[in-house]
Order: structure tokens, then C-alpha cells, then sequence
């Protein structure tokens, strides 16, 4: 009995209507979030309060049926983004009132949004795709991540006693670096510092330089990697590979040379 | 009678000297439209209203005539080009007075100047291939949309008290998070934020590194995309695929194993 | 006696040291001017001025030299880059007195400078290749400058009572859209506009769309075209192509069916 | 003796434990270097005045065993790494009093993090693959610094007494067209000339084309340069190239060859 009622809950997870009415459901949890950050008369506060609780038992469930589908029960906590939804839905019951954790449980009920993503499989994918080129670029963001620790020293140093709000100490200079990583306003931060040190804009310069190259070079590398796999996916596919093209004439080669050799063992029989 | 005129409008349509006359009127067109926004003397705005009169009079002329020379007159509306024009044509010839919606009229007068699209091939091929690029980035855009959603509500949630012009509402949010993400005076942003909630400043971070990493992905999909989409074009125009070569080679096996067979046959016949 | 006076000439032209004295005058000259817009002393003035009638002797019988070097005085003018630094020696001998065309003359001293690419084959090879890709994009930049005019339009009917100094007329306007697509100060700007028009954060946005997707649709074509070419250009140097070697094979299945044909024509006879 | 004591120190070097605590000693030295840019109490900075004196004498300590370890001592100044290693713990050792030589002594101590990078090899294949990409970018570059040169050059000439702060001279004004090309307020110093010369957005606007499409171009020239020895690399590795196939197939034909006339001798014989 318990089987057939899994089998039951199996199909009910795999129904295209089930999907459509989560996705629903999500979508019109997502615009409750939203509409919560406009002033709402008592009336469709109320009512958030009430599409709330309906939401957070709405989850509970199709998570519920989700687990008990499962076959094997340990298999369901091995994808990420079941451990994800399952924390996102427990959190959801912690009760909210007015008190300070207030605040953290409606950041929560945020990242409902999220469940989007681990519903729609192209987004899965995505992501997953972005997670895969994230080690790739481990070198280079720790490599970025030394530069910047470097110059912050250097402008903490320096400019410390020139504006202590951008240069007060690395964690603030780190972030002023990013600024200027990022071109905003840049240059009053620089014309400041050149009325002590005139020659400073050799510092920011050589920052900028920096740190557009490695990004540059963290941007090609992707790419050529994109690029490569998708070369070697292709090749895979469709195509037989060089090799084995040679493969097949050194085959006939063989077999030609066979020949050549049984007409000479006929030649001296004449 | 009627099949005769047809071909002659036909022919006129095609003619070169036709189309670069349309093309003249549209350039006329076009520069009468920034005429009028500078300060003209009494003179010149009874020009234009004259000209103005001209160039809907042959707009719709000329668009009658390519309607009148289509074989199959229901042809004519499947072109998204066609419509596009027929559409600007019969709103222009809406009489604007010095009513409210004189201010409507003069903006659709300004979609003439996209008729230079619509009559140039190569600008309509380009528009074509732009419009084909944009599926191929529906789930991008989805995922960056979250982003933003997700970002827009935490920010409405928790920093509308600090400024209400910025953080109002998730509408608002999302407006001042394109402005993040364009770097334009977003440190402003920042430090105001950062004042009430000093950790604030990763939320900006966060915020960039994913959507500076979402359009990376998105800019690397459709490079990858049209140099995939060009290796196939060419691969198959002027090249025989590597899968004939391994089916000649194949076929040249068979012709020599006839050969080995035969000679076979000939050994024991000695 | 004329020709070996050619050939003496020519050899000069050809020798190293005279290309590196060449160089040399240029980079001096290029010195100068930039010395000059510091504030300098009566002497080095006096020097300046000295060293000016020089760089310009020298520049004209430099110029003399490669033109009396040709042997067909009429291909001189065939290269741009002749007929570039003829048009700069010819200029800089206009006389400069205190008058209002001292500044012009001035200007075009500084042209000079340029003279270094004309004079490093790598440099001319490298403007070359720029100015060869710019075709190419010929039809980006009628679109780019398409939806620039009707924008500017747009925002000239609309925004014109708002700030004429940004939106005035059809040209003050491109310029303000050309700063939009710079993200330089653009929310400033639609703050501004959105007080009367509050949905006109659109205007802005589809702007931006608009023109980063025609930006990147530019960039992604030279590329795609860049590496089609270098594709091309390695495919006809090193390796035979793909076409080639079928033909090859089909020369092998050829002489094996001579080889069988002859098997046949021996099978009967026995 | 000596021989058996460089064993040691060489497998000492070797040792996975011993490279551990290098890297360890490097990072406590950062964050040493972070922790003193805070407003430290008396006892912290006595502490890190002793911590101070045993880093220098470890990394002292360090390069001397990797120096002995290495069997022929002139072997080790030819790494540009090691000679920077080196550099780094001599200048440490200068004693710093509250003299002016103290900023730059702490300098220097701010540069043994780069010690990080010549500890790690991926980090240091990171070095050098962007330390080799420059030379390819070295004639771009100069057209570059030719381009900024030019119009640093009319600026000054043009602009100086509008705002000398900007445009005084050569080299502030090149600093300036930095300024312009990061996009940092480069509109409010447009309006400031355009007041005088009307048509000077000409002057930014060609001055943004030209450098953009120079960098474009700096960009694209890396990205095909590395996708073509990336390919030329795979070709090598992993494939028999076109050429190789193509000697083979000759190879067949030739075999081939000499069966034909091998029957073709037999045949008269009968």
C-alpha cells in the first residue's frame, strides 16, 4: 500500500499541471514580496497575511510529496537544490511576529523566488554552468584579490592622514579600490591625493592597468575554454576524428601490401 | 486590363531609380523631423506643414502602389516589414491640430525614419539577425530578471527608511539597481546605506559580481553561438565533412577486399 | 648622370641610419611641441624657434629625397601615406607670425607627430587593418546612427521645455544620448525628465538596450570576421584541405578499379 | 660534507611541510602588514614589532637553504623570481627607525606578499602568461600613448586658459584624456570647452572613437593570438595533421602503382 501511494505521489511530481500550478504558486508568492514593499491599506495586509500562510503549507506539501516520491529516501537530500528548497521551506515556518527575527524571516521568504530556478531546468542548468566556470577562475581572482590587498596597503599607508573615510585602514581602502576598479568618480579621489603626493596617479594608473588586465585575461579564458569544449563536444558527436581516418588507411595500407606480397610469391611460380 | 497595370507597378516598384527616390523622400523626411525641433521663423513652419502634406501623400502612393503590384494581395500582410509600414502610414494620416494628441502624431512621424530599415536589404538582414539572437537569450535574461527582483526586494526591505527617492518600492529598487549596475554614482548610493547598515556593502558587491557575471555568460553564449552557426555555414558549403572522407575510404576497402577474394579464389585454383 | 643621382638618393632612403635619424627628428619634434605648452624661459624660447626651422628644413628635404628617389615621380602620390606627409611639410612652411593663423599652424605642427606611423611599417600595417575592418561596419553604424536620431527626436519634443540646454534641438540631443550610452551622469538626467514624465525611465532604458546590443552585435562581427579570416588564411598556407584529399582518394579508387577490370579481363582466359 | 648538507636542504626544500609553513609565514606577514594600517593598543604593536623581526629572519633563513639547495650557485640568480625573492628580504633587513627611510622600508615589507605569487606555481604561470602577452600589444600600446600624445597636445594648445588645472600642460592634460576615456565626468569638463569652442565635442568624440576602436582591436588581437596557438597546440598533441594524412594516401597510391605494373608485366607474359 505504501508503494502504490508513493507510485501515486510519483506521478502527481511528474503531472505538467502540478508543475504549472507550483511555478504559479512561486510566481504569486514572488509578487506578494513585491507588493509588500508598497503601503498597502489594513484590508490587503490581511490578506498577504492569509496567501502567506496558504503559501508557506502550499511548500510544505509539494515538498512533502517531492520526499516521499523519492524511492530512495537518502538520494533526495544528494541534490543541492532539494537541500536548498527544503531550507528554504523550514525556515518559512518559523512563526514571524513583531520581533527582530522579524526582519530575517521575511529576507527568507525572499529567496522563494529562488525556487524559480530549481524548478525551471533551463535555469538549472544556467546555473549549473556558472557554478562549473567558477573553479576555473580560482588563479586569477586570487591573483586580482592580491593586487588589491597590495595597493590597499600601499594607500593605507599613504593616504591615511589625507581622508581617513577612503583610506582609513585596508578593509575601507580595499573597497575604494573597487571604486575605482569600477571608474566612479576615480579621479577626486586621485586629484586628492596628488595635492600631497603629486605623482600618485601612478599609483591609480598602474591599478587600473592591473587590474583591467587581469580581468581581461579572466574573460579570454573563459572564453577559450567555452570554446574548447564546445570544439570537442562537436568533434565527439558528429564527425570521426582524424585518428581514425588514419586508422582506416593504415588498414588498407595492410591489406594492399597483402596483395603486393601474394603476387610475388606467384611471380617465381611462373 | 487589370493584370497589365499590375506588372506595370510591379516593374515600377523594382525599379531603381523608384526605390532611390523613396529613399530620397524618407531622408527628407527625416531631416524635416530635427528642423522642427529647432526654433523656425513663421516661413519656414509653413514649409514644412506643405512638405509635411507631400511626403504622406507619397508615403501612402508609394505604399498603394507595392500593395497593388503583389500578385496575391494576402502576401502582402505577411511580411512583419509591410505591416510595420502600412501602420505608420495610416496613423500619419491622423489630421493633427494644435489638440493633445498633435504631440502623439509628431512621434509616430518620427517611426517614418525607421522606413529607412524597412527599404534598405542589408539594414533589414541586420535587424532580422539581431531579433534572431534574443530566444537564444530568454533564460539569461529570466535568471538576470530574478536577480534583480530578488536584489530590488531585499533592498526596498531594508533600506527604505534610509531613502525613500532610491529604495520607495521594488519598482523604484529595480531602477536604482540598473543605475548600480551601469556603476553611475552608485558608491553614493552606497555610503548612505552604509551608514545605517555597514555590512550594506555586500549587497552592492554581490549584487555586481552576479550580474556582471550573467552578462559575461550571456556575451559569451551568443559569440560562441554565431561562431558555431559560421564553422557549420562554411563546413558545409565549400568543404566535404571528414564522416565522406571515412565513407571513401570505406568504399576503397571493399573494392580491395573484392581484389584479396578474387586472388584467393585464383591460389587454389593453381 | 640623373639616374645614378636616383640611385644614390634611393639608397639613402633605403639606408638604416637615415630611417633612424628620421625617427629621431620626429621624436624630437614631437618633444618640442610638447615642451612647448609648459611655460618656458626667453632662451629656451629663442631655441624652440631654431630648432622649428630645422625639423621643417629637415622634414622638406626628407620628403625631397623619397620623392626624388621614385622612379616614377607619379607613383609617389599613389601611397596615402606620401600624400599625408607632403600636405604636413607643405603646411608647416606657411610663415607664423602672432597673427590668428598662428594657431592653426600650430595645430598642424603637431601632425608631425603622426608622421611616426607613416614612417613604422608596423604602425601604417596596423592602421591599415583599422581602417580595412571600418566597411565592415559600415551598416552597425547607419543602424547605431539611426536609433541615435530618432531617439534624439523623441527626446527633442518631448524634453525640450524640461532642459533645453540638454535637449534643445536634434543635435544638442544626440550629444546628450551619446553620454547616456557613456553612463556618464545619466540618471542625473532622467531623474529630471522622470519629474514630468515619470514613465520615462523607458525612454532611457530601451535607449541603452538598444544601443549595447547594436555595440555588441558590432564587436561580435569583427570578431566572427577577424577569426574567419586567420582560419582561412592558416587553412591555405600550411595544410592541404579537406577537398583535396577526397580527390586524392578518388585517384586511389580509380586505379583500383583499373586493377580490378584487369583481374576480370585475366578470370575468363584461364 | 658539504655535499650530503645540500642533500639535506635541497629534500628540506623539497618538502611538502616546509613549503606549508613558507606560505603560512607569507600570509601571517599580509595580515601583520593589513592589521597595522588599524589603530593598534601598545602591546598589539610591540607584538608585531617581535613578529616583524622573526618574519625577516625566517624569510632570511628560507632564501638561504633554497640558495644553498641549489647545485650550482649561479643557477639561482637566472630566475627572475628568485632575484626578486632575494631583493625583498635584503631591503627588510634595513633597520627601521622613525626616520623618513621607515615609509619606505614598510613599503618594501608590503611587497613580500607578491612572495605569495613566486611560492605558488599557478600563480606564477599566471605571471608570466600575461608578462609574454605584452610584447604582442607593444605596437598597439604605442599608437596608443601616439593617440593620447596628439590630442594632450591640441588640448593643451587649445584649452589652457579655459582651465589650466586640466589642460596646463602636456603631461596633465594626457592625464586628463585617462580621465575622458574611463568616461569619469567627462561631460562636465565638454561643457566647460564647448562654451568657448562650440564644435570641441568633435574633439572628445573622435578622441573616444579612436582610442574605443584601438582597444577593440588590442582585445581581439589577444583573443584570436591565444585561440590560435590554443588550436595550433590541440593539432599538435592529440592529431595527426592534414599533411600527414595526405603523405599516407601518396603512400597507398604508390603501393598501388606497383601492383599495376606488376600485372601489366604479367600480361604480355602470357
Amino acid at each position: 500500500m505504501f508503494e502504490s501511494s508513493r507510485l501515486f505521489l510519483f506521478n502527481l511530481k511528474q503531472n505538467k499541471i502540478f508543475e504549472f500550478f507550483v511555478i504559479t504558486v512561486i510566481i504569486v508568492s514572488a509578487l506578494e514580496i513585491g507588493a509588500k514593499t508598497y503601503d498597502l491599506s489594513e484590508g490587503t495586509l490581511l490578506f498577504t497575511k492569509y496567501l502567506d500562510v496558504f503559501i508557506t503549507l502550499f511548500f510544505l506539501i509539494e515538498i512533502s510529496i517531492r520526499f516521499l516520491a523519492e524511492e530512495k529516501k537518502a538520494d533526495f537530500f544528494k541534490s543541492g537544490w532539494n537541500i536548498f528548497d527544503t531550507i528554504v521551506v523550514i525556515i518559512s515556518l518559523i512563526p514571524v511576529n513583531e520581533s527582530e527575527t522579524a526582519l530575517l524571516a521575511r529576507l527568507v521568504r525572499i529567496f522563494r523566488v529562488l525556487r524559480m530556478v530549481s524548478i525551471i531546468p533551463e535555469l538549472r542548468i544556467l546555473i549549473n554552468s556558472l557554478l562549473q566556470a567558477l573553479p576555473r577562475l580560482g588563479y586569477v581572482v586570487l591573483l586580482m584579490f592580491i593586487i588589491f590587498y597590495i595597493y590597499a596597503a600601499i594607500g593605507s599607508f599613504l593616504f591615511h592622514d589625507i581622508n581617513s573615510v577612503l583610506w582609513g585602514n585596508i578593509a575601507i581602502s580595499m573597497l575604494t579600490l573597487f571604486r575605482v576598479m569600477t571608474f566612479e568618480d576615480w579621479t577626486d579621489i586621485q586629484y586628492e591625493t596628488m595635492e600631497v603626493y603629486p605623482m600618485s596617479w601612478l599609483f591609480y594608473m598602474t591599478f587600473i592597468f592591473f587590474t583591467a588586465f587581469a580581468f581581461l585575461n579572466m574573460v579570454i579564458g573563459i572564453v577559450v575554454g567555452v570554446m574548447d569544449e564546445e570544439m570537442h563536444k562537436e568533434r565527439l558527436k558528429s564527425e570521426p576524428s582524424m585518428s581514425e581516418l588514419q586508422a582506416q588507411i593504415q588498414g588498407l595500407e595492410k591489406q594492399i601490401q597483402i596483395l603486393i606480397e601474394r603476387e610475388s610469391n606467384k611471380q617465381p611460380d611462373k
